[in-house]
């Protein structure tokens, strides 16, 4: 069987997994980032499990590349630039790395892309040309798809929601600004907001019972879906911020649907109702009504999914000009 | 000689252009669009001028298509929709229209994205791959281009820069909502913002002695040109405004260049440079000292030879499945 491996590489975890034709994750490894001092270590034994994996499975399996999603991925570099969650600094050019071990295609990308990636061959986006995917995780990300390209920029950096301002005058950001997105909609950004409304209000809240180091988009959601009305006037506010840059970002690349992961996603119709509720009601009159909002219909893994999807996607494009070599691991 | 018709149509003017391959505006002629009734009679006398046109020239003259930059303007389904400025209401099938008179490719976009279109073909932005044209005119408008083509967005109306909302609680927009960038940034929007300043500062300034009707951003400009600090001082502020609403579109589309045309940007590097420092004050540090802002090459009928590179443009893409043929005017 031929399989893409696809990797995503967080701050936290990086999870690698064998990816069928067809978007299926045949076997999934996770190990953590921060346990390697450098990339070269952390690519080393990547390697080494891609080329055990195999033998957790039955049949034969020929490996036809590998895609990686990393924060600040470059897809033209085949780098990973200044990532600020990363345990080491500068520029990793991973694509050089890899291809020490193995002589296939090589695909790297920024998480957010590889998942719009792997929802436009494997995922809720298959029929539609023009998306875009957020993530609404620690940070938030997105990849905008345009007639059914990845939005790369001049530079491979496009695609930073997360840093659009919404308010000059807002939360201070880890990027050194104020008032990016991500300090509202993301599962970071929905716990500061907790801590402003815990304060502000005197309401009685299920949220008063945890600590700041506790509190998590997964209790905040909890305590909103058990009817909590402090939980449920932070997500009002959060879909407010969140739906009035949707109504910025479709006046500029007119979406026909907008895709959510991430842990805040989990948050399903909860997040997404009022959300587009504010979108629409920030929404230039020729764009009112025509936007579906959704959460994405991969499961954990749409980041490795995607990942592997990078590489299906390559060799679809290139199958009329290149052969490729598939790597036998078994 | 084969040339591309190039139709402007504005609110005020309608200008028609011989435009040839070489991006060259061979023959221009312009008429008040407010004195037809409907698009019919509009559309019936441009096609009269086109059949005249070549009366004015010495050479044998074939027309290989009709491009049209217009509000609200619609590639996909070649209408005007509900454009705010023109005198006839709802949509109007353009392509349609003119197909009854001319058996030739027909294309129709918006002004701003002809803009875009004319750079790339002929302006610019002959060698960049993604780059944005803004106009700064009576309103704003934009046209992103990603890999060399126009983003037109699912419903074919991607790029309303003009509407981007960059202060919620900010001026009234003609679109019915708040703090638009086009509010602040367009000729209408310095005449604003001079009305507020004059209010504001108690300076002397020769832009007091100008009624309402009679300031206009050439007058705001020639004022700054000389020195009048309260002129300069609303440049300061509109490229304020502009500058920071660029930081964002950045941090979506990641653009090689940005250019300026319409009235306000003939203003050159007295607003180029100080939105040039704003826009980097607000960028994310990966995406600072890499953009370049400037002025359209392209001289004031950026618009009509935009609309003729549109025809081009479709020609070099179907060239090698389609052939096509030109209609002789003489």
């Amino acid at each position: 069987m031929n399989v893409a491996i696809g990797i995503d590489i967080g701050g936290t975890n990086t999870v690698i997994g064998l990816i069928t034709k067809n978007g299926n994750c045949i076997h999934e490894e996770a190990i953590k980032t921060k346990s390697f001092k450098s990339a070269e270590q952390l690519v080393t034994t990547l390697c080494d499990k891609i080329k055990l994996a195999a033998a957790y499975l039955k049949e034969k399996i020929e490996v036809v590349g590998i895609g990686i999603g990393a924060p600040n991925g470059n897809y033209y570099n085949g780098t990973i630039e200044f990532a600020p969650n990363l345990p080491w600094n500068g520029v990793t050019n991973l694509s050089k790395l890899f291809s020490k071990h193995f002589s296939i295609p090589i695909a790297v990308t920024n998480d957010a892309n590889a998942a719009a990636m792997g929802e436009m061959l494997f995922g809720g986006a298959k029929e539609v040309d023009n998306f875009v995917v957020i993530t609404l995780g620690t940070g938030v990300g997105s990849g905008f798809v345009i007639n059914r390209d990845i939005v790369y920029g001049h530079d491979g950096f496009a695609g930073e929601i997360g840093h659009v301002i919404i308010d000059p005058e807002g939360r201070d950001c880890g990027c050194g600004r104020k008032g990016c997105l991500e300090t509202y909609a993301s599962v970071t950004g929905i716990v500061r907001t907790t801590h402003i409304f815990l304060g502000k209000s005197a309401r009685k809240s299920k949220l008063r019972d945890y600590s700041s180091n506790q509190l998590s988009g997964r209790i905040i959601t909890e305590a909103a879906r058990n009817g909590d009305e402090l939980a449920l006037e932070i997500f009002d506010y959060t879909a407010q911020k969140l739906g009035f840059c949707l109504a910025n970002l479709v006046a500029i690349s007119s979406p026909d649907q907008i895709i959510f992961f991430g842990g805040l996603a989990k948050a399903g119709d909860l997040l997404l109702k009022p959300t587009k509720v504010y979108m629409e009601k920030n929404l230039l009159n020729i764009f009112q009504n025509k936007i579906t909002l959704k959460a994405s219909e991969l499961n954990h893994n749409a980041s490795v999914i995607g990942a592997g999807a990078l590489i299906w996607k390559e060799i679809e494009l290139k199958s009329h000009t290149t052969s490729y070599v598939p790597i036998s691991l078994n």
